[in-house]
């Protein structure tokens, strides 16, 4: 049955897909001035399993200590979520705190619902009063409108300066039946993901012990979120969270094995398509790139290596400019902290190789600007020092970054 | 006659001002297309005392490692020092090392000064051969044009991307005799040093040990470029080198003590008036930012949040955009690494706090813009944890850095 690990189809939809699952979204007038919906619930019929991995900033936005305080209390049943944009309710002390208490409480109310079954999550500014009241007065409404067709607004409903939402929907056939994974994830600036992303929820209709979902978020998010960068900044308020709520009717995956390795892949699947969604819509960003290090000691070496270049802002305008401006590359190799050896260092863009063993060699320019102009970019070294590699995803940076965020706020 | 060790006083002047230096500068064509002064030489008259500090990049340059060979094998006895601009002679393997071998060898021949006497510095793109020949001819030429008054384009031909030169004059007098301390840099993109700058050039006409001379530089360094950053990029390059002749005719310091502190004051006055001067002239910037960190339990747990602040892309666009969003400083303070405690951070912008305890207070959004439109600003956190403080300097982050960086090589 589960034979071939690689059996996940992508499949049109929403976070909404996998059975059991409904959504809505609405305006409460949250970020002042703005019409755009930004209120938005997801809801399992049924209790799910749940795990979530939050931000390791140690400055934490007052949704994020609810829902590892729901987390804890519920020991990972959970049934909704509601979540706000315009407003990220990090740096509000107690009111901010009680505020997000509240929330929860009110919507496990209108559900139904235990309170600790109820997760909360807010993007936006950092540091403005969460305006309360016009949450309380949103969610009766909120719930009215919950349907299996919801996804869509809520994907819609959760965005800041993204520019599209950013949905992954999976499906695996097994004989008769189906397991369905979806996720949905914000995120364009403020993205420095160190084991948890912007928002990101997942849902699925699989079945599977509260540990082996925390195993399997865990190491999905791993290789996903936190090999994302934009500009360098983790962000007060990053949160994944996962539901499971075995709607499926497939046997629950209770122990390692076949059936769980399947699901991880699916996972992981999910989120690195949703973590490269995120750095295509880097805020201002053209291009996409990805860092590949191979030929290291360790894989940790290699991360550090792809994290440097990932985060320069030379080696990205560079990219911008469709520069083959390599130096910039091993410039900023040499500062990562790892014990790279620069002499023996390899150096591709784009397939074209412009540096062996730290030297440039000759390469046709003209091709390579036209390569370094497209939407897609590889930068590929080879440290020639072992056999360990690790990726990061990342964006250009340009002008539009500037203009984004020398206004957000005001 | 050192009892008051503020004696230093700024004065009009340039590298030549100490007693017993010249300098010149030429077009010798090492960056194709320009017609800029390229290649610029400074000599003492009497071989001086040296010491220098390097890039911590494990990519090093070419003359960094000539430097660092010529002052251990003279022992620390330099006469000269030959710059180019318009190539980093980075990444060029052993041909960049002969060749800038090469240039310190035909530069003490002309001299008449023994080879590792000649320390040489580069700056400019990386990856790219040193056109050595150009360099040769130019060599003889330049040193017909040394004069006391060379100082002015010796500290224009080593620019880069920098819009105007960066120095700097002290002087003290002693009874009948004075003592005289200079200072010149280049720097304005990939600037993040560590131990090292861009490149800085010191002369004095002090006389002093060379143990001596190596620990006030290492401290005045420590306060001053170390404290810097334009865009976190280490360089390959960065080389500061100090020379002190003794032609002052002003004792010789071979202890520590009052003249000793005397002079390491004055030094690092020189140097952080250079670092701030970087930091103003950095790529694009149109604010020069200090951020003071007070109120830590250690002196590296401030520097960790006043480095992390300094290098928040999200914190430099939004004083660009004059927008007083503490938000994002605070969120910086987070994810540096300190324990920090946000409940106890209070903030100021422009010396109006906008932050207490972790949260917003009342304060006049509108004059705290227009403070921040300014050209000089300050962020000053108090972390409310011990009594040690750290203090970096940046500048903004604009459409101007993404201009100029995504154009540059090409």
């Amino acid at each position: 049955m589960y034979k071939n690990s690689s059996t996940w189809k992508e499949i049109p939809g929403e976070i909404t897909t996998p059975k059991g699952y409904v959504a809505s979204a609405i305006h409460a007038g949250i970020k002042p001035g703005s019409t755009r919906k930004d209120l938005a619930l997801l809801y399992s019929l049924n209790p799910a399993r749940g795990a979530g991995l939050f931000t390791t900033n140690r400055v934490v936005a007052a949704p994020v200590r609810v829902c590892r305080q729901h987390l804890a209390e519920s020991r990972g049943r959970i049934q909704a979520v509601v979540v706000n944009s315009g407003n990220a309710n990090a740096c509000t002390g107690r009111p901010g705190f009680i505020a997000a208490q509240q929330t929860a409480k009110e919507v496990a109310k209108v559900l139904g619902v235990s309170r600790s079954s109820v997760l909360v999550a807010s993007t936006g500014v950092i540091g403005q009063p969460l305006p309360l009241e016009r949450i309380q007065i949103a969610i009766r409404p909120l719930k009215g409108l919950l349907c299996f067709e919801g996804g869509r607004d809520f994907s819609e409903a959760i965005l800041t300066t993204d520019t599209r939402p950013k949905v992954c929907v999976l499906q695996s056939r097994l004989g008769r039946e189906s397991l369905t994974l979806a996720g949905v994830a914000k995120g364009a600036g403020m993205i420095h993901p160190r084991m948890a992303t912007m928002l990101a929820f997942l849902t699925t209709d699989a079945a599977i012990s509260t540990p082996l979902l925390r195993a399997a978020l865990k190491t999905a998010v791993d290789e996903s979120f936190n090999r994302l960068t934009v500009d360098g900044d983790t962000s007060t308020n990053d949160s994944v969270l996962l539901f499971a709520n075995g709607a499926a009717g497939v046997e629950e995956i209770s122990k390692r094995g076949k059936p769980f390795e399947h699901f991880q892949d699916g996972l992981a699947q999910v989120c690195t398509s949703l973590a490269q969604m995120i750095a295509r819509d880097g805020e201002g960003a053209s291009k996409f790139i990805t860092i590949t290090v191979a030929g290291a000691r360790t894989a940790s070496q290699a991360e550090m290596v792809a994290r440097a270049i990932s985060n320069s802002p030379l080696v990205k305008t560079a990219i911008a400019g469709a520069d083959a401006n390599w130096g910039r590359i091993i410039c900023a190799a040499g500062y990562s902290g790892a014990s790279i050896d620069p002499d023996r260092i390899d150096i591709g863009l784009c397939g074209v190789q412009v540096c062996r063993r730290g030297q440039q060699i000759a390469f046709d320019e003209l091709r390579t600007k036209q390569l370094l102009s497209g939407p897609e970019i590889r930068i590929d070294l080879n440290l020639n020092q072992g056999t360990q590699q690790a990726r990061m995803w990342t964006c250009d940076l340009t002008e539009g970054y500037i203009r984004i965020n020398a206004a957000y706020r005001t």
